[in-house]
């Protein structure tokens, strides 16, 4: 199949769009794609099913008995690996926040065409694995490698372009990152859309760097110019701008949003009265959570911030709010120990990367 | 709170909606819930978080080992029941097809204001529990007893009104049906968004009925007048009708769209020359699936229909297509015993409910 033809129109790229108003394609990737449901942000690990879901293209079902890993490229000992093989190696399980990097698309102006997430595009699991980098010192990459990518099984065109989803990281950001080689999720076997039967994850990144099912890790001489490196996830001020390459998650806070929702709407009915906001706080740089702060109709309080010894999982806050009849406006801001703190309106970028624009939530108290 | 007063805007209901353009509300309700990844129609049951999901207000977090269930209302002999309690009856397990009433709203015009479905508000699941009529026998209703309902822990607001989520049945129907009290899915206990601790299952009917987070079960000497019996899903014409309560699934099939995906529109790209074409049919009236028919570019033909002894689960069907080069409209139509067959445009509905118009896919073969 010629990789560069698209008979289709252009759906990905350069469509315009309208503020508050969605394409059938739009929708059809919301309906595809799945957030968290808010209220389990009460959780410190989000239900099986209910973590975020964004796949490019279509789940590969594989046969995890046939499946295996293979190490090669520029590696002066390349190998390749079972799953019997890979779950008999050191096993480790850690919590770790993984965000979307088109969380808050929807809420940046104007829109970029792509998957609308508003703010649910995040979640907290359990994953267990093998780190890689004793994997990679094993395969021993010989003194030219500047990279290594990985690739998943899952294909497919963007911008009429065919391709394996893939990824890299440069060796410096291998030695900083704890990448861990993964095939369970909460205590059982990964599931098909979630990369079954074997993906990494980057701990701190926004999700594109935690490759799904993956096939092939590579040592690359030259940087990787795959396309979901190069032609996407990047940061862009405009169409014309080449881009600096995301990489880990923004400061951000969410609350579980009070009381009863409306049920299209999903705005909240509050009873008068104490009621405790319950929220998450996180931020992949790796610089602690210093504050978390609630806005109740203009006024900014402090929160309280539980302490946490899990490095890359979000931390728990939680604010006693008197609530007092009428309609009220609520928000949430994070702010870490180096001064970052999410911004009060989205961040301007060409394809809506990265809103970490506090939350908002309108509630009716009464 | 008062139940009827609403001071947002009235956004269930009444709502102008423009064919093939939605709103921020239908779209945030598309991110939070979740359809089948239609690639996963290949298998007999699909990936747990994979299943379809549509909860209309918040998923209530419960507590096990604190829930109870009460058989109250007019029985000779109520009671309640532990957890502990209902695991310990007889237990059964089987693989049931579940779809959304509102599936495919999106392509019924003019459109419902709700959440836009297109394809994917359906799944099977094998659901584990207890079967239903033996406890109702056990409650003994009493003699002028017409239907039993169910409530949910889930509060909220439509259209102003605040309501825990309730269903019915007559007498008649829970003679007929296989009702099922369920606490485990795919052989792990329910998961939260699914109705942890205990909801039912009700095969063969539209997913409204299956209700989640169960606490009650409600014997009734008049019909049940809750908000999900008698003002939504129910078939009418207009805003007008009174209405017909939505029961069964109708006919209906799907096909896994064949080839790799375009990113955002999920057009598809198919190589010339033998393609396997995979799908599933089900109905909800007990009528079996006589023949599943594929349509290539306009010229039907018949697919081939595996046999199955699990009555309440979709049937797989598979087309050899020798795909030729150029542009093609796919779809696939089931036809059951009695001669009910899908139709080949949506049947109108004023809210978008069962519509079981057959697929179209668009695929491009070079």
């Amino acid at each position: 199949m010629n990789k560069e033809h698209n008979p289709f129109e252009p759906y990905s790229g350069c469509v315009v769009t309208q503020d508050g108003v969605f394409s059938e394609a739009e929708v059809g990737l919301a309906n595809r794609n799945s957030g968290l449901l808010l209220e389990t942000l009460a959780l410190d690990i989000t239900p099986t099913g209910a973590h975020y879901l964004l796949n490019h293209f279509d789940v590969p079902l594989i046969d995890e008995g046939a499946h295996s890993l293979s190490f090669n490229g520029s590696f002066n000992t390349p190998f390749n690996l079972t799953m019997a093989e890979i779950k008999a190696l050191p096993k480790i399980t850690m919590p770790v926040t993984l965000e979307c990097a088109g969380n808050g698309r929807a809420g940046v102006s104007p829109r970029s065409y792509s998957m609308p997430w508003m703010y649910e595009a995040v979640g907290t699991s359990e994953w267990t694995g093998t780190p890689l980098a004793p994997l990679i010192g094993k395969a021993k990459p010989s003194a030219d490698v500047v990279e290594i990518s990985f690739h998943g099984a899952d294909y497919g065109f963007d911008k009429g372009c065919g391709h394996f989803f893939g990824r890299s990281l440069t060796l410096a950001q291998m030695k900083e990152l704890d990448v861990l080689l993964v095939y369970a999720m909460n205590d059982a076997p990964l599931l098909p859309q979630h990369g079954a039967p074997l993906r990494i994850v980057v701990p701190g990144w926004y999700g594109m760097a935690s490759v799904k099912w993956l096939t092939e890790i590579t040592a690359l001489t030259n940087p990787y110019d795959g396309f979901q490196q190069v032609r996407t996830y990047q940061y862009r001020e405009s169409d014309e701008d080449p881009g600096r390459p995301i990489t880990t998650m923004r400061i951000k806070s969410l609350m579980v949003p009070p009381g009863v929702p409306d049920w299209t709407s999903r705005k909240r009915y509050v009873n008068t009265g104490p009621t405790e906001l319950v929220g998450r706080a996180w931020s992949g740089a790796g610089t602690p959570i210093e504050k978390v702060e609630v806005e109740v109709s203009g006024v900014w309080h402090p929160a309280n911030l539980e302490n946490s010894e899990d490095r890359y999982a979000w931390k728990k806050w939680t604010f006693d709010w008197d609530a007092t009849p009428g309609a009220h406006v609520l928000r949430c801001r994070a702010t870490d120990a180096e001064g970052n703190v999410q911004p009060l309106e989205p961040p301007w970028d060409v394809a809506g990367f990265a809103n970490n624009a506090v939350q908002v939530v309108h509630v009716f108290v009464e």
